[in-house]
Formats: structure tokens, C-alpha cells, sequence
């Protein structure tokens, strides 16, 4: 993608005045998710990113340290806890794209995590975040179920086009950047 | 305490015919979530240990090494999932005395997320392991809290006779080595 001076300039304004300037997607879902527990609406965490822990420097009892480590896969989604006494578990995806998003961008087990959720009655998701876009979507497991199942002969991703039939369109905010209760309660509750 | 050789002698003879001798409590856990999951009973993980990374090797893009980094106090209990469609939430210690748990081995955090997870409608308790005595019980968010407040200014511990009141006893088993589900389907759905 070519950036030309006078897009990107625009863009650069665009970015200025809004309010999550400078945030990542992560933050902002983060930054929801706090809101939601500070006001009592929801007890809903991020997970900690799982890490093997190889070597352990005990030289210093109060601060062990870590001097030997590495990223595991995760095997589950990012995101869970309580709303309304329903099971909450999402995955949260940023995409630079102004067209579609790439399925490989969601690993399978946590695509068979996301189902398996939805079959034991929680309510799973994805988020997505259509950053070049500021649009952001929130995509039902089994709907992304279908697009990865479709992914395996034909399109590797889906487009915002699928977004916008399939999808709820979440509104982008300060206080709650990315308010997802507010489509859940209007579309599951 | 002191080990006089024939009590010892014969807790041995008890490890050795236990069919989990060598197991920790973690480990009996996650293989009963493990049970669960491949039977399509419920979906409840362990969460990673929080670590803060301070620095990683890039040398290899593959195998990114960690080669500084921090224990974290987690902000919530160790384990969490979906379960006939109620949100679950838990956290596992286990003490080697045979009389009493103390108080101080749950973190005040810990405390005030179980009370949050049941006050939005989940199912939130303790599940403490006596290893001496190889007892297993159950302890409702609403009873921990109850304990908790009273250590503040009396008790600072759960006696065994406590635990036979207020909890749940739960049955160590070999292919479910805590079930603690059949609790749950007892006591609360």
C-alpha cells in the first residue's frame, strides 16, 4: 500500500482528534473492561499471556527473577469472566486491512474454543478492530465458525462488507473505547 | 511438628497405594478440567501465572527468549470457565495441616473477586486440599468471605469441623481426581 502525502496527512489529523489516540486496540478493550468492573457492570478479565518459565534466579527471595523464558501458544481466547450471570469469552483482533480480515489472524484452537464455549451456553465472540477504518465489529462464534469453515476451499478472510451483514457494529467511545455489552444486551439478552 | 518414624512410615504406605502419590494439588485439578473438557462436561481452565516481561532476546524470530522478568500478584482466582451454561470461578490451595487453613493463604483480591464473580451471577468458591489428611473440600465464595471478615479481628483460620459445616466434601477420585462438579450438581444447580 502506497501512502500518499496527502492521505496520509488527513489521517494524521483524523488521528489527533480522537479520543483513543494513541491507544492499541489491547488498551482499549483494557481500558472497557476496567470501566465495567470500577461501575459494577461486569467482572470480565484479560488473561496473562502464557509463558514457560525455564530459569529462576532465587538470589534475591523477594524478587525472584526470571532469567530463562519463552511465549507459549495460548490455548484458549484472550478474554473471559461474568455478565448478567452468562459466560463471557471473546478474542480481540486489530487489522490494518480497509477491506476484509484475515482468518489466519485466529488460530484454530481458539476457534474450537469459542464453540465450545457458546455449546457449554457461555456467549463467545470476536472483536474486531478495523484500525485504518476506526470501525470496530463484533462477530458471533458461530458465524466465525462458518467463515473458517469456508476458509478451508475458499475465501481465506472475511470482508467488512460480511462484517456489516453478520456483524454488530460497535460504536467507538471514551469512557468505554469499545462498549460490547451494549450489543450484547441488544442482541442476546 | 515432629515426625515420629512409625507415623511416617505409614503415610507412606498411604502414598504409595494412592493412586495419585506424586500428584500436587495443582496437578489433580488440571487433570480433572482436563477430564472435563475431553468429555464435554464443562470448559475451565487454569489461568498462566501473570509475569511482567523486562527484557527479551530476538536473536531468533522463532523462539523469542525472555531473558528478564517478574512474578506478578494475579488480580484474580487461578481458575475460571463455563459450566451448563453458569460462569464458574475458583481458586485451589492446599495445607499440610490437619486442623485448620489459615486465612492469610488467600489473597484479599482473590477474596473480593469471588465475591464480585457471585454477585454477577456466577458460581464462585474455594477449594482447599488437607494433604495430611487427604481431605478435599469445597468452601462457597459467601462463606470465605463470611471467615474472612471474622479473621480481622478474631479467628484467622478455617478449622476442619468449619469446613465440615459450611463446605462441601469432595470424594478424591482417579480419573476425576477432584470432582468437584458433582458438588456443584449437588449443591447448587
Amino acid at each position: 500500500m502506497i501512502n500518499y502525502p496527502n492521505k496520509k496527512n488527513s489521517q494524521n489529523v483524523k488521528l489527533t482528534t480522537s479520543a483513543n489516540r494513541g491507544m492499541n486496540f489491547e488498551s482499549m478493550i483494557n481500558r472497557t473492561n476496567e470501566f465495567y468492573r470500577d461501575n459494577d457492570i461486569a467482572i470480565i478479565y484479560k488473561k496473562p499471556i502464557p509463558i514457560q518459565v525455564v530459569n529462576v534466579d532465587y538470589k534475591s527471595r523477594a524478587a525472584a527473577r526470571i532469567t530463562e523464558a519463552y511465549y507459549k501458544l495460548p490455548s484458549t481466547t484472550d478474554y473471559n469472566g461474568v455478565y448478567k450471570g452468562k459466560y463471557i469469552d471473546f478474542e480481540a483482533k486489530e487489522t490494518k486491512s480497509k477491506t476484509s480480515f484475515p482468518i489466519k489472524n485466529i488460530h484454530e484452537h481458539q476457534i474450537i474454543h469459542l464453540n465450545r464455549s457458546r455449546l457449554h451456553g457461555g456467549i463467545s465472540f470476536i472483536i474486531v478492530y478495523f484500525s485504518s477504518l476506526e470501525k470496530i465489529y463484533l462477530l458471533d462464534s458461530e458465524k466465525v465458525d462458518f467463515f473458517y469453515k469456508r476458509s478451508k476451499t475458499g475465501k481465506k478472510s472475511i470482508s467488512l462488507d460480511e462484517f456489516d451483514k453478520n456483524g454488530c457494529y460497535i460504536k467507538e467511545g471514551y469512557r468505554k473505547p469499545v462498549d460490547y455489552l451494549r450489543v450484547i444486551d441488544e442482541y442476546y439478552l
